[in-house]
């Protein structure tokens, strides 16, 4: 069975055409590396890049995109809304099929390693992969941005897992680590009422005692005068997407207000969404190896 | 767009190892051919295989294994449960993505012609390829089977497509045609009563002036102590699960039953599953482009 990883490392530049082709090249055209999915952001200077393929091959077209920015980006001359912290800010790695956290977690240390040896660039690990929990929340390590590095770098606890205390003098530091994907959920309720909508929120994330791996915070579509409960599910395989949605229909029944429907944003993987089917249909023994599908990507 | 079709020829050898082998060896490491399933049957006598791939590619493949089929097995000495009429009984081309069901009918003509061409076996196009109404169903074509072909061939209305009016003396003739996927979709209920899962079953089927592309029939679980209502879904784009489901679920209040859970035989398309989650999560925007995996498959 083919181990198959996705990557969405992202890079500190949204603008320049030529750099942005340099990195890309690096995961084109390479056997065992797909490139799936690319969005780049002149306002945030950032491309996010999504790939997939096996582990080896995409550590090796990682490797060769973090020394392509490294040469590319100077992060002293960078600016850009989003906060960042290196030339590639953050690399995270995601178990896709045929393979299980841990080895995901492994292949981001070997990848972290690899690169403090060959480019001199310090690597803080997280999520997964963390060395302690401070360290496991990505806007921890973050904080300070690019130009508060040198600084913390030296300050007690913050030292990085790979390298020294000093940055990279134009490419800064970059986070490397495993992590489940992500799924970005949004229900909208029948009420324009962003009040109901915040009260939802607050009793189906983990952080107020909902949901697990369930984050969570009350919108409004001003447009369309309706509310919604925008959830990002950190982990659907332990907290799947029917339980969220009937958990905020169940919620939204107190506040007499009905749930109009739902919305994924960007990829999700098969998996969550066949849980749910699964569980909508009562479907007995299904599993995504039922989905021929499956069997055209095992091959 | 990489175009992709399926094939699931049936042959008729489920004992003879080497046959078997010598079929199966067609499918593999052929450049864009993958084998999915197989499944071989002893009582039946029967090897089906399930293979992907692009249209030119599993024409080859399709082709050579008839030839090693009609080489290795003759009909004379057939004796099987399921019904058949050939060395290879049928071939059903499906298509999977980026591929109309125009260009795959087109496919399963130029098979069908290069079959009788090359290996001298009597064609008949059935379900979308079929010249006639009389012969899309598959059954009818097959009735008489082998050894009641010779007759049939030379009875008014079934010379074959391609071919004259003779059997192949070993081989006898083929099915080639076009068709939907099709999907095996059980729902159980919570009765013993096979007077009610027939009576839901005739409410439901199409050929009683229920829903479109659906066959079914009641049967009994006994093990289990209910009943199911069993389905062929014969175009699950025009009639999706979902409705099959809530179609049932209605029926069954009438008889003061419920639907207990469902279950899908054999492999599903992603979009199957994928249209029912849409529905019971009433996801906005959704589709199979949302999926991660159908990136994978695209690349």
């Amino acid at each position: 069975m083919k181990k198959l990883v996705e990557t969405v490392p992202n890079f500190s530049e949204g603008r320049n055409k030529d750099t942005i082709e340099k990195i890309l090249i690096c995961f084109k055209d390479k056997e065992g590396v797909k490139l799936l999915d690319l969005h780049r952001d002149k306002d945030h200077n950032r491309l996010v890049v999504t790939a997939v393929g096996g582990p080896d091959e995409l550590k090796r077209a990682v490797l060769e995109a973090v020394g392509t920015a490294i040469n590319l980006i100077d992060m002293r001359a960078h600016r850009g809304e989003h906060p960042r912290m290196g030339a590639v800010d953050v690399i995270p790695f995601i178990p896709v099929k045929n393979i299980s956290m841990e080895e995901v977690v492994k292949l981001s240390k070997d990848t972290a390693k690899e690169i403090w040896k060959t480019y001199h660039l310090p690597v803080f690990l997280y999520e997964e992969s963390a060395s302690s929990p401070a360290r496991k929340n990505l806007a921890n390590i973050r904080k300070g941005q690019f130009e508060g590095m040198p600084e913390k770098l030296k300050s007690p606890g913050w030292g990085p897992d790979f390298g020294e205390r000093e940055i990279h003098p134009t490419a800064g530091v970059v986070a490397v680590g495993a992590r489940m994907p992500l799924v970005a959920y949004n229900i909208n309720l029948d009420t324009d009422n962003i009040e109901i909508a915040r009260a939802i929120a607050k009793a189906v994330r983990q952080s107020n005692g909902g949901l697990p791996y369930c984050k969570a915070i009350g919108i409004e579509l001003r447009e369309r005068k309706i509310t919604q409960v925008s959830m990002n599910m950190t982990d659907y395989t332990q907290t799947p997407l029917y339980r969220a949605l009937e958990y905020v229909r169940a919620e939204a029944k107190r506040h007499n207000v009905n749930v109009i429907g739902s919305e994924i944003v960007g990829l999700v993987p098969m998996a969550a969404i066949v849980d749910s089917a699964t569980y909508y249909m009562g479907l007995e023994d299904f599993n995504i190896d039922k989905i021929l599908e499956t069997k055209i990507i095992e091959q």
